[in-house]
């Protein structure tokens, strides 16, 4: 198959801002790409689009395998939709980095969404390290604001570190859970209930509504042992049946109360702030790190220090020691 | 308090040597020391030692809490210390690196081994990041090993990373269980079944022992599941009660035979040798970053492009990409 020709960076930044779709995905893919060409194109169009970012609302959804996150995202994103509103559905999919591609893709998933006028999806990258898949997605929210979508979702399947990441680039960070038989905070990781800014319990149908509910009520119990949060927000805790559609507005209507309030103590960009720059110094450090060893005379002391490290000549902290600006990472 | 003198390197090693506790302890004080001649000193005394260490078998000890890992290590060391092993128990355990110290320390947990002859107990290190305590407690296996401890046991309470991080540094991994009702699999983080060289019941005693008994069943079938190990180890089932002491020697039993089937197919010192490099690399990576950033200039580089990024006049991708290696990093 012939390589397609590359997009100018104009194609693409007019492209993005007139909403174009197509153009849109073929920019997520350039982000994507290792090429350097796509890599410089990427910089250049992400500078240009910068001023036109930010614009929309970003939820993290996340919850243990089974709870329904699709499902819920289908509903939720059909409802807003139907209410105007513009959806990106993203995904980070740790597991396709190691697979290279789920077994069911997103849009398989949510039929109804994926058809939808006003929506996009776009499944998690694969083929790169969960730190890439975070870089490229932080990008692809950015892509997505700039042509004109006022709703991101974030989805996370809830699985080793994703988490954490979807939390550091979202604005509000949604946990879904189950009422369970007996302890009802089994299965969490911990550290998942003290990130969320609200708790919903899924699946609210049929013989599962009055579990639900009572669910819900010791999630509410649970909440007050913990410490009030920076964003000064209360976790409010509800019910839902994404199968049925029922309660969903209330969930929209929280988040907007959400936005409203952290907007107005200063929270909201506070915490923007401080994720760009936070995702700025970790990105900074590894692309240091890589600058370095990309020398081909560091990269062979480091090589000869690894070697006397794994021949028992020196130990590890003597063999750091050695590591001196002046010794050797200035040539 | 007045700071006690300094002991020299050579009163260090010798008192390591003939299996001084007193000197253990002051060493490892002295590796824990943040302080620049302490840290100095460390490195001498790691690098004397070196030729000593490697003795002991390495056990690494998880479980949720609640599993009675406290008392099944004092069992099991008392075991061994009445079979004429010289036991070595270390600890990582994260959230003393937050409140600064457990409410309980180790000694206290277990009455029993730390009055044994044989046996030296030394508690995680406090007010560390976690890399910094597995760093501290890689190091304290040696000392311990220079000491003439033969067998090793690091227990991990179970939570954040540190599963991982004691993984890295033993030669066997032993998980806990409980039999627990229904759901036999709940309360495990993901991957740390994977990563067991053995699954043990624990408290199979009393009422539990036909619920131990049934959940080692389930424990042996869902195993099969699960892909061969590299070690070319299967993992065997067991159940013990470490408060009758019951079953304890058959664990024992496990061990040797895991050390004689990786010694005679060589994984045993592949792995060790897999898992020193990747120590060293790791702390290199993260000495370059403090050393690139202790200086003035980079510092300073870095610091401008941060604020850019603040200010929105750049993207996390464009500011990235003025980090190279000609323009900044060299002067």
């Amino acid at each position: 198959m012939a390589r397609k020709r590359r997009p100018t960076r104009t194609e693409l930044r007019e492209g993005i801002l007139q909403g174009d779709r197509i153009v849109l995905s073929k920019a997520i893919t350039i982000i994507e790409s290792q090429h350097p060409e796509d890599q410089a194109l990427g910089a250049s169009l992400l500078d240009d689009l910068l001023p036109h970012t930010g614009g929309s609302i970003r939820i993290g959804v996340t919850g243990v395998p089974g709870v329904g996150k699709s499902t819920f995202i289908e509903a939720f994103g059909m409802f807003l939709s139907q209410h105007g509103k513009k959806v990106a559905v993203l995904s980070i999919d740790p597991s396709s980095t190691i697979s290279s591609g789920s077994i069911l893709g997103d849009k398989s998933r949510m039929t109804e969404l994926a058809q939808a006028r006003n929506a996009y999806i776009r499944p998690s990258p694969t083929g790169m390290s969960l730190g890439g898949v975070a870089h490229a997605t932080r990008e692809t929210i950015l892509l997505c604001e700039a042509a004109g979508y006022d709703t991101t979702i974030v989805e996370t399947v809830g699985v080793g570190q994703s988490e954490t990441m979807v939390k550091e680039m979202v604005d509000f960070f949604l946990l879904l859970m189950l009422a369970g038989g007996g302890d009802e905070l089994q299965g969490i990781k911990r550290g998942i209930m003290e990130m969320a800014d609200a708790l919903v319990i899924n699946k609210a149908d049929g013989q599962n509504v009055d579990p639900a509910k009572h669910a819900a009520e010791a999630y509410r119990g649970a909440l007050h042992l913990f410490p009030p949060k920076e964003s000064g927000w209360t976790v409010p805790v509800s019910t839902c049946s994404s199968l049925e559609g029922r309660d969903i507005e209330t969930i929209w209507q929280s988040i907007l109360e959400y936005v409203d309030t952290t907007q107005g103590n200063g929270y909201f960009s506070l915490n923007r702030n401080e994720q760009v720059l936070s995702w700025f110094k970790d990105a900074a450090r590894q692309r240091i790190i890589d600058e370095l060893l990309g020398d081909r005379t560091i990269h062979q002391s480091l090589g000869q220090l690894e070697q006397r490290v794994a021949d028992r000549q020196l130990s590890v902290r003597g063999a750091l020691s050695m590591i001196t600006k002046e010794a050797w990472l200035q040539h």
